[in-house]
C-alpha cells in the first residue's frame, strides 16, 4: 500500500496503540476519584499534559485536552469572541480556513459580528500584513491557519501575533495548528498567540483526541459547561487512554522532527522533479509550502477519476480535504484558480513512513493514468 | 480489589480493548476519504451506528456519536433551546441533574431564560407530574435524568414525555440517560423523548466516547460547527476505534441485560440486608432505586475518612459523584438532607463483575471502620 494521504489522517503508531491498551487495562479509574487508583490516573494525566506542553513549547497549565481539532477550534473561537462581546463586534479571518474555523466564523457573522475575510493570492499565500491591517479597535479575534490543509501554504503566525497585538493588544490571535504541529518547530509561550489547536490523528495518535493551547490568563468564556475537568474549559471525563497515546506520539515526533523534516523534504523534491517530466500537470502548492503537502492539478482529468485510477494500484491520495468528502476544494477556489484546475486537483501528503518507492509508484501511476484517462476522454 | 464505584466509571472490557486495537491497526483510513479503505471505515461506522441504535431502541439515523455524556448534554440542551428561541423563554429542569445539565441550564438562566427548578423530595424522587405542570406555552425544553447518578433514583421519562407533550407539543424533552443506559430497558423511538444522552465509560467502553439520540426531525441548532460529520450535529473526524468499541460494549450489555439485572439486584439485596445489621447507617437511596447504586450515610464519620479507610482494604467507593471531586453531594443537598448526612455519604455502585465477596468485604470494612473511626472521634 502506498498511503499518501497523511494530511487526511495518519496511521496510528503501533507503540501508541499498545500504550492506549495498557492504560485501558491498568488505569481505568476516574482521574477525579479520591482513592489511590484515581490519583494514579490523575498523575498519568498530569505527566501527559507536561509532555504535550513540551511539544507545544508552553507551560503544562496552558494545555487543555479536547476530542479533536474541530472541537479545539470551536472552543477557542466561540469562547474568545464571547468573552469580548461587551466591546468588540469584529473578527478577521483568512479565506482558506478549515470548516471548523470557517463555518464557526460564518455562524458568528450571521449572529451580528462583522467579519473581514482575507483571501489567499493565486500562489496560495495569505498576507500576514493584510490580516493585521484589518484589525480595528473593535476586533475580538484574528483566526489564521499555520499550514493550509490543502496546499501546505505556511503562514508566519508569530509575526502575525506581533503585528496584531501592536494594532490592538486586546485582540485574540487564534491559530489552527492542526497541519503544522510537529511538522515544523513551535514555541507558543513566547509567540504572542492566544490559542492554538492541534489534533492527534495527524500525528500518528488516533482520531478522537485533540488539544488546545490557551495562553495563561487567556480571556475566554467556555461554550460548554459541566464538571470542572480541564479547568472548566472542556468538561467531560478525561479520555485518559488517548491522552496518554497523544503524549507518546507527540514526544516521539518532537524528538524526531529534524530527521523527519529532512526525509520528507527529500520525498517532496523527488516528487517535484518527477512531476516536471510529466506533461499536463500544474502544481498548486506554493514553492515554499510545507514539504508534507503537495497539491497539483491535471486539467482535463477530474480529481475523482484519477483518485480511483491510483486506488487500483493501492496508491491513496486525496481530492481536496477529507473533511469535505469530495466537495470542490475550498482553498483552491479561494485562491481564484479556474474551475478546470480546481476540479482536477489532487493532494499528496507525506509522513516519515513514506519511501522513495511510494513516490516512484505515484509518479508511474500519474503517468499511466494521464495516458489512459486522456485517451478515454 | 473490590471495585464498587461503577457509577463513576467502569473497567474497560478486555474484548472492547482488543476491538479498539484491531480497528486502530486495520481501519486507520478517514471515513470521509473516497478510496476503498475510507469506505471500509465508513461501513464500520455505519454498522456501529446500527448496533448502538439497537441498544437504544431507535433508528440508526437517530444516533450521533460524541466524545462523552457531557458533550451530548451540552449539544442537546444548547441546540434545542437555541432552535426555539424565537418563541420560547422558559426551561424546566430537575434540581438533581449532573453538572453538564445543571450548569448549562444555569448558564442559559444567566442569559435571560427563565428556569423552573423542580427539586427532589426527601426520599430522592422528582415528581414527573410537577415537571409537566411547570411547562407553559413558552417552554422550550424539559431536562430530567432517568437515573440519578448519586442515589440511583429512577424517573419515568416515558411518562414525563407523554405529559409534557400533552401540555406543549413544541417543548423538547431531554433525558440524561448516562446512568440508566443498559442497566434498564429503553425503547426511544416510541418514547416521545426528543434527545437522550449516553456515555461509553459507564458501560465498559472507554472514557472519551458517548452518543446522543436525537429524534428524527428533531429541531436543533448545533452549537459547534465544522465538517459535515454526524450530519453536522457534532463535527470532527469520527473516533472510529472507540465507536467500534462502544458498539461492542453496547451489544454485549444489551444481550446480557436480564441476567445482569438479576445478579445486581441480588448484590443490592445482600448489601441492604447486611447494612440492616450495622448500627449508625442511614440509606439515602429510595427503596425503588436502580439496584446498581446505593447511597448511604454514616453520620459522624466524614465521607472521605471512611473512603480512605476502605481504600486500605482495596475497597473502592465514592463520596458523592466523581465529577465533583469531593465536593458535598449536590443531589443529597437538593433532597434537603441535614448536613451531617450529606457530609458522611458514600455511594456504592455495582456492575455485573461484582461478586457477593465484594459485598462481604464492604460490609466488614464498614463495620470495622465504624468501630475504629467512631472510637477515634
Amino acid at each position: 500500500m502506498h498511503y499518501l494521504d497523511n494530511a487526511a489522517t495518519t496511521r496510528v503508531a503501533p507503540a501508541v496503540t499498545a500504550e492506549i491498551a495498557r492504560v485501558m487495562a491498568e488505569h481505568f479509574a476516574n482521574p477525579s476519584s479520591l482513592y489511590g487508583p484515581g490519583l494514579d490516573s490523575e498523575l498519568l494525566l498530569r505527566r501527559a499534559r507536561a509532555t504535550v506542553a513540551a511539544a507545544l513549547g508552553c507551560g503544562a497549565g496552558e494545555v487543555y485536552f479536547t476530542a479533536c481539532g474541530s472541537e479545539s477550534n470551536n472552543i477557542a473561537i466561540l469562547g474568545q469572541t464571547a468573552a469580548r462581546r461587551a466591546w468588540a463586534d469584529h473578527i478577521v479571518c483568512t479565506g482558506y480556513e478549515h470548516p471548523s474555523v470557517h463555518h464557526v466564523v460564518e455562524g458568528l457573522e450571521k449572529n451580528g459580528w462583522r467579519v473581514s475575510w482575507v483571501m489567499p493570492d493565486a500562489e496560495g499565500h495569505v498576507s500576514v500584513e493584510a490580516l493585521a491591517e484589518a484589525v480595528t479597535a473593535k476586533t475580538a479575534l484574528v483566526a489564521a491557519m499555520e499550514v493550509n490543509n490543502e496546499t501546505g501554504a505556511v503562514l508566519d503566525t508569530v509575526r502575525l501575533a506581533k503585528l496584531v497585538k501592536a494594532k490592538n493588544s486586546r485582540t485574540a490571535v487564534h491559530v489552527d495548528g492542526v497541519q503544522a504541529w510537529l511538522r515544523r518547530p513551535v514555541k507558543l509561550d513566547t509567540s504572542g498567540i492566544d490559542s492554538y489547536s492541534v489534533s492527534g490523528h495527524k500525528i500518528h495518535a488516533p482520531k478522537g483526541i485533540g488539544a488546545l493551547y490557551l495562553r495563561k490568563n487567556a480571556l475566554i468564556q467556555p461554550p460548554f459547561l459541566g464538571g470542572g475537568q480541564e479547568k472548566g474549559i472542556r468538561p467531560g471525563t478525561e479520555n485518559l487512554p488517548y491522552i496518554a497515546g497523544l503524549a507518546l506520539a507527540a514526544d516521539t515526533l518532537r524528538r524526531t522532527l529534524p530527521a523527519r523534516a529532512k526525509k520528507i523534504a527529500a520525498l517532496n523534491r523527488q516528487l517535484r522533479e518527477g512531476l516536471a517530466d510529466l506533461e499536463g500537470i500544474v502544481i498548486n502548492s506554493p514553492a515554499d509550502a510545507l514539504p508534507e503537502v503537495l497539491n497539483l492539478s491535471l486539467p482535463g482529468v477530474r480529481s475523482e477519476t484519477m483518485l480511483h485510477f491510483l486506488e487500483q494500484r493501492e496508491i491513496y491520495v486525496s481530492s481536496g480535504s477529507a473533511c469535505s468528502k469530495g466537495a470542490a476544494s475550498h482553498t483552491l477556489a479561494a485562491m481564484g484558480l479556474p474551475a478546470g484546475r480546481v476540479d482536477s486537483a489532487l493532494r499528496i501528503s507525506f509522513c516519515a513512513d513514506n519511501t522513495p518507492e511510494d513516490v516512484d509508484a505515484l509518479l508511474e501511476g500519474l503517468r499511466d493514468g494521464l495516458a489512459t484517462l486522456a485517451r478515454a476522454r
